[in-house]
Order: structure tokens, then sequence, then C-alpha cells
């Protein structure tokens, strides 16, 4: 198979109104053929840069409404064009360019790269089989300060880790989601009217004047995608990855000094991530 | 001389509300011995270890008020206590963590990253100098769609550039601007009263309703530079330096379509920046 | 499931003279349970520090003789003591260090990281299956000046790639193959003795005084494949991935000049890459 | 003042055999104007385009002999056509090809990216200045397993270093010297013949059988640079910077251990660098 990344800016006016979609573009592409590797035979070969001018294309004709609609439109061109096509998969994300505010006013046609958290999504299709849409959000960086713990987990000889019951909760998180049998959905208004960044957010820290404490990494990625599930009911699965930031208190004993959890440091090694897939009745994976 | 850095957070509480620094702080010295290189003796070196102690004994001690205060503190501690320092700087810049809201209601300990721009600050002393302080801001990416041209340039035979006056604007800003006579500054009342980042983006991006045309990089440079020092005072000189980045309108002719500014692709190389060091009343480097 | 990465460095001595190997481990670990995500019940769960000691006390008792050997143990370890673990995938790869030498003779303790390459390997484990062991190579970027082209593939109304039949041919590559029921092997011996690396180049480069023509980069990834499944008997299935990197010729004749393939430049959007998976008898997947 | 950074492959035949380089260049210029900045005059400015045409049709006439003497070429280019052009300066780093060898006897047309350290230089010239030529090697990954150790060092209340006689020493090196006078160099001769790489590996690991004690990390750089010194002739001013890493030994006594050297971890946080310049007869800066 072949894969094939295209970066690029799509400008879209409406009167004297800016609006802009900067896209990363990746196409998976696998032939039913193999003759190219086997014989060197290119005839069934479609160059990248022919992939990449049919995704330029169908970006100049058709905008980016929405980035789950542009990845559709993409997987479909291919699987309808080219009979040699036997699956296809574009990923497609955005770079989060947010319109500048003066005073709260919106300016006509300047932007700003906030990266809080990176939109994204893949649609995917087998020849013969139903076209898959996810879509997610990655790099949302979140910390905790307190109401966070690790207690009561397995012990051997190997231990050397002691409980706490008020560590730092630290983390990059990915999530990802399935939408089922997607014929017509607004993907915008899913995400907008279901407010999923800020029910990922809420399920994170827990009650804005209090927190919920989290038993571990683990539960805290299982109550994020029970939220999820829970508001959007278009999510078939939810698959959370939750990359850790360790940090230490810094032991200040031999220098004189009480640390009470005021000077820490992150602990580059090891490091680790905790991840989970969940669908709606069964688990898939723990 | 011997530079050495370290990351650390500092977690301070009122009541039962959390606050959050999380700071790079790299510290330079330089010796007035040579016996070290020369001779291999080491009895007058400060050793890493030693250094990133007393950084974090600071930190503990006296919290990180301001990152420019840390700096300054962090400075004297060094000359006042070890004789054999000839000069010293401290760099430090902000891990950019924001508190989160749910609702518009703050939440007591919990917050996320946010890198839109990175505030940075350094300290500088030699041996019976004075102290002088900087202080900026980094890594802000910016664009605008319209309200940009380059015309009337220098032309010789290597010439292929054509005139533009619609191009893209789009670039990574890098100021740094340095504070006089700095006795008793209280160094976020300049930050957040002044508007400094406001200022920036403002004389970036011009009126929201219109925006400001821009002839090149250098003349919008030059525009920060004036709103700083018009609106901050205490700022005697200010570099600006831009990162360029440059988008291309694909030629889409020979597709059959024409592409009126509708889709661009960034210009990986050649990619340049520029930038000006502007102070009052003349002219330091242009 | 859970995934732990660690950096450690085994030193080893015979004599007088050093051995070094500096290694990255990760540890992927999934329970048979699912209460820590659904309860925060965590007495299943092995922490990341458990797992870093255990990854660190078994370089220190037995050193790593091979980094596949190393992965096999880690396995073995994980599986045989912990009967709650279900799944556990080991991933080993080394800093590229080299020793030093000095007009011919060998330094007994000093090293140059030569990152020409860097060699890795998998073990992986579900409970009561089969150890499966992979190793491969990554990060080998090769380039070939001549003796390349792409002609004779599929064209539509999309196509503006030109034939060519004297391209630059460049690209970073990736191998990964799996040994099949490997119980008592020697990997080094293997490794060495077939000349796996020296065996990739030859595939790629062709003979030294002439080359070989390369009609596609997937030809050049299915001659790697076969090069290797002839010569090592013990590989079962092997996949290849070539990144491209594209380089244009620079079009002077605006410039007044006649550029003869002597000016390139890299072309960093698209960049494409091709992958296969062979195995012995039969295709897996194209 | 401006920057501008183009990359790029000068191919290069004798009879069948092919020479490549692939180089980085970054031109700095300087204009003796401010207009552009304060009116918004662009007619001196030399846009990015036009000296990445400059760039590129120099490499093409002459190709690259050296990088010193392209970068040598490139500054008196701008000097001579451009009288705005007040400083100039030209930074090339080479990309670190080398040629592939199939059982000792070279391939005539395929190469192997190597980054074992990365030959650069830089010309650099006022207007009615001379023009100065640095050289250097920069990214050079050594280690010394033993033969280093760091004592005797100043103390005080922040100390909390041992003394140490049996250490890691590992660091990333950076070298960069000046040539004087330089009307007509060979540079690659002086490079070659004087066996400036060699020297740098062998001022750091010392002889081959035993090594060398280094007392610390700044003895070590003076070493480095008195070994350049003393072999090139040429060479008028050396800059060292050594990037440390350091490793820890891992503490196993509370996993019933005793780790005699034998498992180290890399220290992340903090890290240091240590830095000279050293001239010929005299010290410019310790």
């Amino acid at each position: 198979y072949g894969k094939n990344t295209i970066k690029f800016l799509r400008l879209h006016k409406e009167g004297k109104k800016h609006f802009v979609k900067e896209v990363e573009v990746c196409t998976h592409l696998r032939l039913t053929s193999a003759q190219e590797y086997l014989d060197g035979n290119n005839s069934l070969v479609i160059p990248t840069d022919t992939i990449k001018n049919i995704v330029l294309v169908l970006a100049k004709k058709h905008g980016i409404p929405t980035i789950e609609q542009f990845a559709i439109d993409i997987c479909k061109h291919f699987m309808t064009t080219f009979c040699q096509v036997g699956y296809v998969k574009t990923y497609v994300q955005e770079v989060p360019w947010q319109r500048l505010h003066e005073n709260g006013v919106p300016h006509i046609h300047s932007f700003i790269c906030v990266p809080d958290g990176i939109r994204f999504c893949e649609a995917e299709q087998c020849r013969n089989g139903p076209l898959v849409v996810f879509a997610g959000i990655k790099d949302l960086k979140l910390m905790k300060t307190t109401q966070s713990g690790f207690e009561g987990f397995y012990k051997n000889e190997h231990t050397t880790l002691p409980e706490r019951n008020d560590r730092i909760l630290c983390g990059e998180l990915f999530c990802k989601w399935s939408y089922g049998d997607c014929k017509d959905f607004d993907f915008d208004c899913i995400w907008y009217k279901n407010k999923i960044r800020e029910c990922i957010l809420e399920a994170f820290a827990g009650p804005p004047d209090c927190g919920e404490y989290s038993p571990s990494y683990q539960k805290t990625v299982n109550c994020i995608q029970m939220c999820i599930l829970s508001k959007v009911s278009q999510v078939q699965v939810i698959e959370v990855v939750l990359n850790n930031t360790f940090y230490n208190v810094v032991d200040m004993t031999n220098l004189g000094l009480i640390n009470d959890k005021e000077v820490l440091v992150p602990v580059e090694t090891p490091y680790g991530s905790c991840a989970c897939t969940l669908g709606r009745k069964k688990f898939l994976e723990a």
C-alpha cells in the first residue's frame, strides 16, 4: 500500500469576512494488484502527485465544510474513480487557527494559532464494505494539582512505589471515537451541540468548586469514555489514551527544608500511558 | 562558561484554590578563573547539581511571584554568594498552563496547556555592572489572509518573484524588550495593565473591521515595535523577529480550474525571517 | 492496557575492555481484568514504577546479550510472574554507539554515536499463545542519484506528473521481519553471519560498478524483501516501508541557464511512503 | 536584517561516477537603509526569492568544491552586486551523505546518510571589512565509560553532589574555529591532511589502550582546543561547547542488589553544557 501526506490552506470569503481552514491530509491506498511490486509494472499505480491533485481539486470545488465530510468525499472519490483500489483511508487534521478578537470584536481576516487540542478525523473503506468514520481530539494537555492518588495496587518484591493519595495528575489526552452508520450527519453540529471538548474537560477535572478524586489514570480514562458515550448518542466506540507525565516532590531534607508538595520536578523516564477502548453494551478491550 | 537548564513546577495554595507555575530555568555562569580549563583544578567550579539546588531552594522559599522577579533573585544570589562568578545570566520561560473554566466558572485545581505564545524573561549581570532585565513573548503564530502585499522591491537579473498586493502574511513572532533602570517594577502589572500581548496582536492585525495594509514583513515588524514603545514607557529597546511562512496559490490551470486564492500550499523552503531592534530616540540596528 | 518506556545503559567489562549497550525499552501490558477502569480497584494493577524496576533488574542480572533475547526474557518474566497479565509486548531499540578506533586500533572504553540505521526488535505473547519475535532496522536513509525512474503509471484527468527515467531515488527505510518458531536462536549470529544490513544496502543499490535500474519505489521495496527472504532462512514474513523524499530538478530557464539534473531541491510536501508485507509461499498484503 | 534558509542538492558526474553534495545554506543580510522598516519603501529590499535564486545559480555555475569556498563565493557575490548591503553572513552545513561500499568496493551512484558529526562553515563580511571564515563540526556524540571524574569542586550549604572518580562522560560536541587571513586556502586539504576530526576524537578519548583521565568536562574541552591549535596552524581561535548528558548509577539496594556501575539511567534535567573560546597567545573568554 501507499501513503501520502499533503498540507494546505483553504480560504473562503463571505462578503469581506474571511474563513480559513488549514489541514494536513494523509491518504492511504491499497491496490488489488501486486504487479507493481513483483514485476515493476506501474500500469495501475496512482502517483503521489495525482493523489495530491485530487485532494486539492476536491478542496477547491467543494471547500472543507467539516473535516469529516471532506475525508468522506476523498474516500468516495477514490473508490468510485479507481477500480484498482481495494482499500482507502483518509486522515485529516486541522491546524488550530482561531479568529483574533480585539476587545471582544472578531477580526475579519486575522487569526492566531492556539494548539490546545487538535481535531482530527478518519474515513475508511474496503471495496464492498461500509464507509466508517472516526473523529477525535489529540494533544490535549491537562493537569490536576490535587484530587488524585494511586493506592492499593499489586505489590511484590519489585515494588518500590509508595502509596499516594495526593499526587499531581498530568497527561496528554488522545480521544478517538467511531460514528456508527453515518449517512447524513452534521459533524460540526454533533461536535458543538454536544460540547464534546467541554465534556472531556469536565470528566477530567470534576466540578469546578471541588474536583473529583481520581484513584488512577485508568479510572479517569474510563470517566471520559462514559461521559462521551452518555452525552453523544451517535458515538459507538471510543478509545482514550492518556500519556502520563509524572511529577516527583523534590526531597529537600538534606537542604534543611520541608517541601510540602510545593516544588516538583517532571520525571522524563519512565513514562507511561494507559489506554482503553470502550463500546456500547460490551467491552471490546480493556 | 557553563550553562544549566532545569524544569520544575511550583505549586501554591490560597485556601482551597491552587496556583501553578511550571518553568524552565537556564542559568549561565562565567567564572573569573581559568584554572579549571587549563589545569583541571575544580576548586572554584560550582557544580550543575548545586546550581539546580539553588534554583529549587529559591523557588521553595519565595515562590515565583513573576518570572522576571525570580530571574532577578537568581542572578543576585549568584553574584552575592560566589565571588568567583564574573557574569551571570538567567533565562526563565513559562509552560503556558491556564486555569480551566466550566461554564465560565474557574476550576480550583485544574489546568490546560494553551501554547499560543510563551512568556519569557532574562536577567543579566556582570560583576560591578548593572543588572539588566529583558522580557518577551515567543512562538506566537499569526496569520492575515489579506491586506498584505510586497511590491516595488529591488530587481535585477536574478529576480523571478512577481509583485503581489494580496498575499497571505503568516509567521511566528518573537519579541524581546529591555526594561531600563529597573528597581522596583511590578512586572505582571506592566504586562497586564499595558496589555502588551493585545498590543502586539493589534499592531499585527489592524482594526477588526478592515485590518491595515502591510507592504512588507519589515513594516509589520516596525509597527509592532512602535506600538510597544508608545504604550509601555518602561521599555527602552525592543527586538522583533518574524519568521515568515510563505503560502503559494496553487496553479490549477492544467487541471482545468481557476484558483482565485482559494487553495494555497505552505512553502517549506526557502523560508526567511526579518528582524529589527529599535530603541528610544535612536536606531540601534536595522 | 498500559505502556511504559524506559531508557538506560548497561555497562559490561571484560578485563579492562568496556562494552556498552544503551537501549530504550517499551513494555505493553494488557490485564485480563477491567475493574481498575470501571471501579477504580487497583489491586491487580502493576505500577509503571514496578515495570521499570523489573526491566532494570533483568538487565543487571543477565545483561543484554542480544536485544532480542532481552525482549524475550522480559516477556517471559511478566507472563510467568503475573497471572493477571493477558498480553505482553516488549519493544527494544538500541542507541547506535560504536567503539572508537584510532588508526585502526579499537579504543577500550570510548564510543561514538553513529545513527546510520537503528536496530530494534519486538517480542509478543498472549496468554496460552506462542511467543513471537520480530527484528528490524529503521531510520536508514539511502539515496541513488541515477538508475531510477517512474513510467507507465495510471493516468487520468488529474494526472500532471511527467514520466521520468532518470530521477533521484531517496528515502528512509524501515524493515521488520518475524522469526518463525524461535527456540534457541543466536540472534546476533543471524544478523552478522547473514549480513542482513549489507544485504538491504545491496538490494537497494545494485552492483557497485553499474547499479540496477529501479522502475518504482514499489519494486525496490520488493527487491529488498526478496533478498532477505532468500538469504535468511529463519525469516518468515518481512515488512518494508520506504518513506520517499522527492527531489525536483530546479527549472532555471528564466535565469538563462540549462539545469541538466545538477541542482535539485527536496520537495517537502506531498511526501509519500510505500509499504509491503511479504511472506514465504504466499502474499499476505500488497 | 533578514535571514533566509534554503536546502538543495548539487549533483556532479565524472564519467559514470556520481558525486553528491546536499547542503543547507542560510544567508543573513543587513541593509544600510532603514526605509523599508520605517516607511514601507521596498526599493532596496532584496527578496528572499532572489537570494534563493542567487545561491542556486552559484551552485549550478561553479559547483560546491568545498562548503567554505561556496560560503565565500556567496558573500562576495552579495557584497559586489548590491551596494545597499552593509553586512552579509553565510552559513553552510552538509547533509552527511557517504558513498556506499559493497565488500570494500565504492558504489558509483549510491549513498547512505551517516550523521556522526555535521561539518559546517560560516563566511562573514561587513562593508569595508575583511572576509572572515569559520569552520566547524557539530552534533558529534561521544562517550567514555571510565577515566572520568569530578572532585575537589567548590562546596557550600547547597552542595549535595558527591565526589566521583569513575563516572561516565557523555556529551554532544560543537567545535567552531576561525581561520585568520584566508586568501587561497584549500579547506578540504586542511580538514583531511590535519585529520581534524580524528584529532578531536583522540583528544576526547585518549590513547586506545588506556584512555586519559578527565577531571572535568572543562578540562576535556580545553584538551580538544589545545590539540587543534597545535595541529592546525591556520586556526586562530577555537570555540568548543560540550553539552553534557549525565548518567546516574541506579540504586538497587532496596531491590536486594548491588549495582557496581552496571546499570545507569540518563538524567534529563538538569542538563548542562560547558563552553570555552581559546585563541593563540591570549585567552579571549573563559
